[in-house]
């Protein structure tokens, strides 16, 4: 006999596995609203607190994904490959690596997001383009993955919806931070672009959402196991979130720091982190028979102009003004700065991606609700990172604001980022470790 | 700073213990509509996982207590004294305890509940009486504690709200076994009830709600602990639920049952129960010394007649008709009966109370949902208990119903809870513990 929906979450709390039929049946019921908000939020925390299997996960996962739209690409010639990043400080990757990816012949159909508390977003750093579309048709999308090789857009309602209300949900019953959980909602969302692989940037440290490297393992770890069982092709990449990822952290000048890889001018930890993630999605689409080449093949695309060409197509298609990939200060920063300026000599040791990330929020950039909208122009440029040698009174960021006098709580929480050491202290690895 | 709602769920969640002053703040969020019905539900979840110190329950019961109205029974004289019971099949006791325990000079301010599932409820077999009102305004409630001893109501809405809505929301998402959660329930309407004590009669077994007695034993001692902690002289009575408590299961035939005792007709595990809580409740009462004295004090009010005397004013000032007290037969049970019998000779070895239970709903006499209505008059005779010899085809137990033909199912399912062996096991006894 069917169970109820009752007894289905009192099976997850007595840490029963459920199976696959199960799982499906629970979040039909949600979407169909025969099962409360409330039965969903209790079933969350008992799932919180006795996880799921991979079955159990990767029929989440399905669920989620089939309770709205799966874009159809099947029209779109070529291996469909993806990146998802769990989010950090300065983490613009998205808008270089597209282009990069798609110049080298992949097809790059990417769903982002928009920032979020101390996390920015590759929407709102597109946005800072004039004229610039996150919102399309899926029919428009998928001419332009096709024809341009890329697209960057929004999640629409009709993206995996379930999902959406069960995510809303988690944020407000303090069941955000279960593995399945976040496997399943990051999945969803990916495999409903109809991609054929996903790379997966999992962030640790200070700015990420996981600060703890075990954690963070097992993330990917699952992330891994249970998009290979759902049959994509599959790889998680560790990497350092405990300082912001290249110099600048905002909107306008994210963008165009990203756009500055493009000719081969971006910080050397932005292009690596590029590099790695777009080696992976080569290798995985069969383009390249080894990371190596793959980097090879990225940094000719960057050398030649093809990833600028691909570029410029894809942010004239999606309506924004395309001289910008040629000439990225046409991205206007806020008229006034304010400099933080070092109190002592030194070696940088570390530059706190969360209170850079939180300072960011504070200055307008970013937004602590969904419904905020942000100020594309200010930011903050991160100008020594941790191993840089200072002198007191050397500038170590600046903030690009609207009014000093309104800014000197941020620039404080900026300097306190800062710390100072003596000497200089091995670095972090930007890669941590690749789980295939 | 004082923490959001969602960080207190984390907190929980994490297995930290709350501040009282915290839970208090929850219940007060959740009573305002401030806390969504989904937070509580995580945040009960959690409950269940990670537990509550006793100084927490104390507070969430001390909450939900408040949430609503506490019953001033200052002007009442006297020490007031309740009982309360887990829940079991044939249980009774309430009708006959109250106008006992009050000939003996103590105040019984008594709210019950309604049946439910396989158990009944003390109202429904009140109702059976002709007129008899549980429905009363609160001024008339603590005049009919005053004047007569003892008053038998429902839970009105101002009771203990919080407790209502949690309960309700308990129910539906697998939260309901989690004993911190149970005492408070239990505890906040009772002591909502403005009493000076309280005997609890927590059964164990198949016909109870807690068939385990482990788990029982620990519900009955956070029970005392906590009832003690919020000031109040509690008592628990760890008593067997494997088979029904006396002979009669339904309404018009328990209450029948249940004034018997008043004349000292009823059958001897019913009266045994009744003076074991009742003896509990004199000596915490300060009216007897030892229970030996109190149970000589409860049947000398059976003896004499006083017991008889308080039950009819209390029928009377409920709005019933008195006549029932001295002539129970007055109870009119349906027109029909269905004999079930013993297929083979032997002793009688088993008769399960939670299949009696289930069989009393599906013959009209229960309910499985709150808002149905009940049949008064039809219901079950266990004439054969457990450790009565038999012989093949000597009736086992009768039915009342209304109709033969549609009561085959009902009668099969009572045959089935008789187990006859070959020779007389050691018999259950009916009290298993006394915590004090």
């Amino acid at each position: 006999m069917q169970r109820t929906l009752v007894e289905l979450i009192a099976a997850k709390r007595d840490g029963q596995a459920l199976p696959a039929g199960d799982v499906s049946r629970l979040i039909a019921a949600f979407s169909a609203g025969e099962m409360a908000d409330y039965q969903m939020a209790a079933f969350l925390m008992a799932v919180f607190f006795q996880g799921m299997s991979d079955v159990e996960t990767v029929a989440l996962t399905e669920a989620m994904l089939h309770s709205g739209r799966v874009l159809d690409l099947s029209s779109v010639r070529g291996f469909k490959v993806d990146k998802h990043s769990t989010g950090g400080v300065g983490d613009k990757v998205s808008i270089c690596l597209a282009p990069m990816v798609a110049a080298c012949g992949a097809r790059v159909p990417m769903v982002s997001g928009r920032g979020l508390g101390h996390t920015g977003g590759t929407l709102d750093k597109l946005e800072a383009i004039d004229g610039f579309s996150t919102v399309l048709s899926s029919a428009q999308f998928v001419k332009i993955v096709d024809e341009v090789g890329a697209c960057l857009i929004g999640q629409t309602a009709e993206i995996a919806p379930a999902d959406k209300r069960i995510y809303a949900l988690r944020d407000v019953t303090a069941t955000v931070e279960s593995i399945p959980l976040i496997v399943a909602s990051i999945l969803s969302k990916k495999l409903a672009e109809g991609i054929d692989g996903l790379v997966l940037d999992v962030k640790v440290g200070r700015g990420a959402f996981m600060k703890d490297e075990t954690r963070a393992r097992a993330l990917a770890e699952a992330l891994v196991r249970v998009g290979t069982q759902a049959g994509k092709k599959v790889v998680a990449v560790l990497t350092d979130m405990s300082a912001p990822l290249g110099v600048e952290v905002g909107n306008a000048n994210e963008t165009r720091e990203a756009l500055e890889v493009l000719h081969d001018r971006g910080p050397s930890d932005l292009l690596e982190c590029t590099l790695v993630l777009g080696a992976e999605m080569l290798t995985i689409a069969g383009l390249a028979r080894t990371t190596t080449e793959a980097r090879d093949m990225l940094q000719g695309v960057i050398a030649d102009g093809r990833a600028r060409d691909v570029m410029a197509k894809l942010v004239a298609a999606q309506g924004g003004d395309s001289r910008v990939v040629n000439e990225p200060d046409r991205l206007v920063l806020a008229p006034v700065t304010v400099d933080v300026t070092a109190e002592r000599s030194g070696v940088v040791s570390e530059v706190d991606a969360l209170e850079v990330g939180l300072a960011s929020v504070a200055m307008g950039a970013g937004r602590t609700r969904a419904d905020q909208a942000v100020d594309h122009q200010v930011g903050i440029s991160v100008l020594k990172k941790p191993g840089a040698a200072v002198k007191a009174g050397e500038v170590l960021a600046r903030l690009h604001v609207r009014d000093a006098a309104a800014s000197t709580e941020a620039a404080a929480r900026v300097a306190a980022a800062f710390s100072i050491g003596e000497r200089v202290s091995t670095p972090r690895p930007l890669v941590i470790a690749t789980i295939r």
